[in-house]
């Protein structure tokens, strides 16, 4: 997620100036086409361009709102993620003193969940977190955030059968664990269902037939400054479709997506610290982007 | 579920194809009649039709909104089973271990709600994972998943009667159970209630006779590429409208329809596995459509 | 409800006839002065009528939207209705065998409800599914539906107490009841609480106005084909008032209203069944409208 | 609130006249010094015209969508209120048979929160239904609805102690007097935030900005009918303009304002009638408004 | 927040008067080149501007919709700290007479929670309502206001154990700090997580290039009266964008942020005096902006 704005400009120019340069290419062989060779059949009327460009804007709109919300509604589950696994924290402080091993299980609950979602390797910071057999247990599951739960879950039990404790707490503690499952199943929901293909490669073939007619209609009444004018049309729309492009898919590992790292480090040290285990510091966006 | 995006842009050029060519067909007619045989009557001043499709732009904006959000409703409710099927596994891991039969029946479950969403016939998948028995109550029911419900119900009771079991852990499996009927509730709902014809019928009829006017009006600035104007503006309105039905219905079986069986199948192996049953693998996209 | 889309359609033809003719009789009176008596004064630029129309569609969407969520919001609580009634079913069903009274209350509850929401006569069937007594008392309240809630309630309480049943499972039975009254609440909301005019009235004012302007605008470049572009539009404008005007109030008896006779036999069905009681077959749709 | 249609309209009518009589005159002192005085200077092209009418719809629909959002979820949480005053009824009808000063204390509860929140005097249906030493502890108050809640728990838990009431059961009248605090707590939200002048003020201007300049642009094309159309594109935006002011603030006593009166006096019959206590008939409109 | 409407256009009035006056500049820079330099190089037709013009005024509708979206999100979650918090005072209000310690912790919490959004310090609120120990111990930590929740939570337990309170009382004091954890949590995804840049800077810039832009496509038709008619637009398009960029960040200490100062003197007025303490009266608004 890009965090400093101007360092985010540099980067959003940088990714479109390919699809502009191509633009502003195109309309100069109209240019030098119509105004060099005369090559009259080019004069289109204004009609269908204004009549296109309103309906486009309008369907990339919808397209774009729809992005945003998943988008959103994404980060909002992470904070599902986030809340739960500091409740889990605050409640079982007094079961987890003889238990730090149950804690940092649950700050590599988060790294588990980034890496299938992510589909990047985390194994790493999963043998960092995890005792060795829990590590053996986990990496032999598919769905391996779901397994790193059912170990917590093992954990927590046990605990509860050897110190005798209430039913009451251990069913507030599995009620979190339940909590933690839904957020994750929300997550996986986005990751598995993508947007439909009418919402995302739809519009942008639209856009890029309706740039190749745009300095066709443009020619007769600009002339010699019709890149001008067809680059700057151009420029909203490429935009406006890469709005949605970009936050479509918010765990992708663009500087667009959603930081899950920065979550995660953020995750880790609220529990390792609340667990008495040295946990080292948060991380520092790299060039403007929370990683 | 169209997954691969490549193959996707292909089926909706297969599926659009036939209207286009229809308009297209169209246009030839009109321009002949026009510029051959001098129609010109055919003339009409571009006002109307900038309006018009103004206005219908927008009735389809709202129309698609609405359709993408009955879609994604539908998501995320089958999200809703699946998050409470695999809780189902997780919280009855102990009861479930002398009986696998109500985990297998927890994996018949969606199979049952799928075959009454999309009227589909389910009944191979349900003897596979039900026992005669209770398949041959299930059957004699008319709503199929609720009746897996109650037998899963009734094999719950049985073995807190059996095991005297702790009232509150018998109430947790039984929220469980209700959350999955309020969600196959919700799914019915949108199966049982479609778009009103004002949102369905309506923008395409609409969307026709727009079409229909399309080359007449442009005839007289265009000339004789009105068919390239007219197919251009009518690919978008023919478009926007096939989103809006592409996605209204979600349990259809067309590719734009929500993966079904391959939710249904990931339920399957989440439940079998932690059951101990052995499992089929999961469900490959069919041509970049998952089923 | 209108469930078949072509008898739908012939609906909405027969709906929106009258309106159209009106306006293209005005039409024809506007050519003629115009045409015939050259009453130039009526020429109009079209600056006011092309914002105009602009201004008045987005209004119209907004509305429409408001009406759509209305009417999907009260499909919504019915559908809570439909569940809870049938986890009333599921979870009382060792309560009730003995009690098919109840049952036969709680298969009355959604025709009482029926019956203040539409502000239609459903004596008969609360006579039909309420024992004498409850009748008695129910028909003599003003808020029916609730008075059918508490003597559901006064008869579990009267067989908790008779059969010493436990708390907590009496407490679930009550939270089902409480759910009922919530979403009852919810639709006497919408029912009590009209849109307000300035999303019902004034577009339909506003609408009228417009198709008044509307040949007078266009007559001086239409010519003889005003009628023709005038209704086009006009259609348009019309449609769209419509279909916010047959959403907006979900409840009436319209056909587009929601299929509360329906929904309310396949509840009673449901419930009379799993009570042993007879039940009659579902309804079906009278002239593709689902009463 | 306004609950007949022809009467509102009358209301909308008086409510508009005077700024569109302002509007009409300013547009005949263009047209005489355009036509009599020629004053050529005024004369300006149509394109910022077209331009900023459409981009001032989009912004007032924008504001009208949040304003209606705000008076519906105001009517929405007078509908929990509704609710719940309901449920407490009937879940503590045993508890208050001999404590008919509780009920009567519930029905006094919407009147404090009616007064809190439109800034209204309403100690005459304080004191008669409260009993004095009530009434005294809660005048004393600045928060009165809140009071009224501390009387009424007060109230419930001396019953509780003197009869011996399961703990169960206080519980669930307890999270009936939360979920009050909750939905109080969300009126005074909608009451003590007002839209940003962003969406309020903000908007006016602009309508009235545009107002002024809407006869200077169209006089050269108009003549002497500007005022004709110049009030008809007046209308509209005074009436967009006017859609959301009227509902941005639903607790004021506008017409337009949500009907707490009659909302609290639905709620005190139910209430005293289920505790035996004689209670007044509900409101009746006023010339077409419910107050 | 601005409560003072007259107050706050001025307000909105000085922040808007350098960019406006900039492109006032600029417009008569332009002009003077047109028209006394005859720099008809300048000409543009206006087509792409008016398409330009009513794609950004979309796109800054769906940005300020998302704007505002958070702005009220942020609202409603203060609005629960407020909810929770006083009903933390009512739950607990037989607990803490003993510990009037708490309920200012509570009180603290607020400020804490302000100081963490805000980035502002609130050291002298906490060192004022918090015991010498408590302050101590939450000024070590990073996340203070969690840090003060811990502290309430060893009280509330301490008090449980000494007086041997029963566990459901217990129960309902933690869920209310649950939920204020949760609001936190919510808080601090609107504080972390900005809008994208996409829906932030790019639709500044696009405004800043398209009033560039503006002048040279009017000034061969408006000539003199270019700076006019220019302003008017820009000052619509620089409104717009300044309505999204004044909600995006809730939290900031523009006029437009939400009051939290505000909010914390209620939340710690309810509290003190429930508990017995002395408390400052409400703050007032400053110039109009309520701080």
């Amino acid at each position: 997620m890009i965090v400093d704005r101007r360092k985010g400009v540099a980067i959003l120019v940088r990714e479109s100036a390919l699809p502009l340069l191509l633009l502003a290419a195109w309309d100069f062989v109209v240019v030098i086409l119509f105004q060099v060779y005369h090559q009259e059949w080019m004069e289109q009327p204004t009609l269908p361009l204004s009549l296109i460009g309103s309906a486009l804007v309008l369907y990339l709109n919808v397209r774009n709102t729809a992005a945003y919300n998943r988008w959103w509604e994404g980060r909002t589950l992470w904070g599902a993620i986030t809340n739960n696994s500091r409740s889990f924290g605050r409640q079982a402080s007094t079961l987890l003193r003889e238990r730090p091993d149950l804690a940092c299980a649950m700050a590599a609950y988060p790294h588990a969940l980034r890496g299938a979602l992510g589909r990047v390797d985390v194994s790493e910071d999963l043998r960092r977190l995890l005792t060795p057999a829990m590590y053996e247990a986990v990496m032999a599951k598919t769905n391996r955030p779901n397994a790193v739960l059912y170990q917590i879950g093992y954990g927590v039990t046990e605990e509860v059968t050897r110190r005798g404790i209430d039913g009451a707490v251990h069913g507030q503690i599995d009620r979190i664990l339940s909590d933690l499952a839904n957020a994750q199943g929300g997550l996986e929901r986005i990751r598995n269902t993508p947007l439909p293909i009418q919402f995302s490669t739809v519009p942008r073939l639209l856009v890029h037939v309706f740039c190749l007619v745009l300095p066709l209609s443009m020619v007769q009444t600009l002339g010699w400054i019709t890149p001008l004018g067809s680059s700057l049309v151009g420029l909203l729309f490429v935009g406006l479709d890469k709005v949605g492009s970009d936050l479509e898919e918010p765990f992708n590992s663009t500087p667009h997506g959603l930081p899950m790292r920065t979550m995660c480090r953020t995750i880790e040290i609220d529990l390792l610290q609340g667990a008495g285990v040295p946990a080292e510091g948060p991380l520092a966006p790299v060039k403007g982007v929370a990683p």
